[in-house]
């Protein structure tokens, strides 16, 4: 069985190298029209989509899975036009391949320059949400990459509907067919294989929870980038405008709380504790968000409940708030770095060398002056769209869109220059 | 034994961690301080690196070392002197930390860019020239990152005396001396510790033969920067400048041949190798190059050695040339692809076409058009200095320099905005 799994593995390896590198020459309007094609295939059989989606549906609540992850796998004729509407958008994004940069004269009379070019094949492992089937495609096929794709099992179904009209998308638009593929099986030994298949796939991205992440970077051969969670801090600084600090810190914990640029933890400066902690505290109860507090954060709040030291390194996803006072700029930087995930963290300062101080020492993907956490998000930023935000250090950090999927080459334009 | 190396490894990254966070800070003019203030110790105490050199070189012609080997790790008063000058060129060098790019407002009100910062800390893994103590130390300070030097057990003696000045330097100059520190035992089970301090190591540099980096890349939980060897070609296509092509593919493969970039496969069609084969054979042979051909070859050089399957795989770093005939840039191009190490091809051709297909769809670190492809180095291409070239795909490609040791992240500049 497992020696089966292997060979399927090793096949959609092969078949997905050659169609990376047809499509590393492939013209933007033609990737642009197999979008634009699937787009519309996937509108059209909305109804086979359904049916699809129906028996994984069925299965999951067969299987007893909860509410929310049922909700996650469901597909209806909204969902199914998002996900159009999102291919389109990906078609309308500027095509980042082929762009040459800093290509400038050497004395030796060589220009040089750089040009970016697709990684190559990208291996996407993702759990239940059957869109991500057609996101992590548009991105990967528009990036001139080819994609093979492992969904989780609860959504077989959906996602071998939805790869079958991308296929067939493909074809259409004159594109290899093996550019998106679809691991075609529910044994869990293929994600092991996929991680194993060093020679084909040159990065894998992940999209899920925790402990599938860290599984896949105890087992890859092959780099990864990684999309982890938050846990993000607002420090308000004794200089800071009060009205901005409610404003940001209730936007940054309130405004969704099931996500990872949400603040988990709001650092607040001793001078000005007194004059913010009381009304804020107030508007986020308002919103029914539980308020942890240290010893002196409780000595202005009442009824605040003691936060423990697993309380800073948590992050909560829900209407939970982990508040600490701190001395000034200096401890709040180093609660961050000792807490922190190095994803999003802001200060709210009109204090020009603290904010300048700030944005240069905090070590995370996003490190934000006067905005709400909630900003750190490939649209926001102008990326057009996002696979994830990474908190890795190397290739692509914070929100990765089309240039993350990317590489750049030298590329050396000469008149038959030789060393000397 | 293995328990103590643990722990001394643990603690030179504590260390390292701390220094790296103030390195973030740290002023370009500080730091060129101390790459000048090392510069001028390094020449002061030359006597004394002298001197433990001579117990290093006196052990290795003991254990009967080759005497390229000795060579290699022989120090004398003028490789001092090109030790400090290239600290000092590299305190010339502009310093990359901080940069920031794209900054543009949002709709939102918000403006995002990006912020060149360094990696944090640094570990290098090499062989037997001392000399890279030097050079990784000082390209590692300007990009304001700490590192962890290991060095060849070979060369213990001298990088001992090399870091202590080092880090006197940095002491000297205001900056943590654990910003540089030497792994200093000889315990091979040290290189194993480093590649498992992924908590404080953000990425590992090998140096070093193909072994050495196979065995970090299998071992390493840290990503890696990978500096490997070359299978680099040179394309004479039938369109080609012939007198051009001569004197690349003369340049490529005899202007050194131990190196990298050095062209080991000479790919040539159809159409124009009886107009270049000959009189290059001429001249390579003149040099001393034993030449390996495909039959085709061989029709037209006499005395000809066949080259087999393996030579079409083989870095041979020496005067050894292998020559295939091809129809054309398609099948330059496939056997590239098949053989290659994407390290650096080159084209030679005046068909303007066939150059901007060849630049684009050949997945080479360094891809050239008329040049040499001797010239892929970082000084040629204006980097200024480089710890090597990469011939990965993630992160950095092709010669690294001071930019390859920094990543970015996005910065949120804002006056209040919150989330919609």
């Amino acid at each position: 069985m497992n020696d089966t799994v292997s060979s399927v593995i090793l096949r959609l390896g092969e078949r997905a190298g050659i169609a990376a590198r047809r499509l590393v020459g492939a013209q933007t309007a033609q990737k642009n029209l197999a979008l634009e094609t699937i787009a519309g295939r996937l509108e059209k059989a909305q109804a086979d989509i359904i049916a699809a989606n129906r028996a994984d549906v069925a299965a999951a609540c067969e299987r007893r899975l909860d509410a929310a992850a049922v909700e996650r796998l469901e597909l209806n004729e909204k969902r199914i036009k998002a996900m159009a509407d999102g291919l389109r958008e990906v078609a309308a994004l500027p095509d980042p391949v082929g762009e040459i940069s800093g290509l400038t004269y050497r004395p030796s009379g060589i220009q040089v320059g750089r040009m970016r070019v697709p990684l190559g094949v990208i291996g996407i492992i993702y759990e239940s949400r059957p869109n991500v089937t057609a996101d992590a495609a548009a991105l990967c096929l528009k990036s001139g990459n080819a994609c093979i794709l492992r969904g989780g099992s609860e959504a077989i179904h959906s996602n071998r509907a939805i790869a079958a009209i991308i296929r067939a998308g493909l074809l259409e638009a004159g594109l290899p067919e093996d550019s998106v593929s679809l691991v075609d099986t529910t044994d869990r030994n293929a994600v092991g294989e996929l991680l194993r298949l060093d020679k084909y796939i040159d990065v894998i991205v992940p999209r899920g929870g925790k402990s599938l992440i860290e599984r896949i970077m105890a087992e890859s051969r092959i780099p990864v980038i990684k999309h982890l969670d938050g846990i993000c801090h607002v420090y308000i600084d004794d200089k800071a405008d009060i009205d901005k600090a409610l404003s940001i810190a209730l936007n940054a914990k309130t405004q969704r709380y099931g996500v990872c640029n949400a603040m988990e933890t709001l650092l607040i400066a001793e001078g000005i504790a007194a004059a913010v902690l009381p009304p804020l505290a107030e508007q986020l109860r308002a919103k029914g968000v539980e308020l942890r507090g240290c010893e002196q954060t409780r000595s202005l709040l009442s009824g605040c409940m003691a936060a423990t030291e697993e309380d800073w390194a948590t992050e909560y996803l829900a209407p939970i708030l982990a508040i600490r006072i701190v001395n000034d700029i200096e401890e709040a930087m180093a609660h961050i770095q000792l807490y922190g995930s190095h994803h999003t963290d802001a200060i709210v300062t009109e204090d020009y060398s603290r904010a300048r101080r700030f944005l240069r020492e905090v070590d995370s993907s996003s490190v934000m002056v006067n905005a709400s956490t909630r900003f750190a998000d490939g649209f926001e930023y102008g990326l057009g769209a996002e696979i994830g935000i990474s908190t890795d250090k190397l290739h692509a950090r914070g929100p990765v869109g089309l240039e993350g999927l990317t590489t750049q080459k030298f590329i050396v334009l000469g008149d038959g220059q030789v060393r000397a």
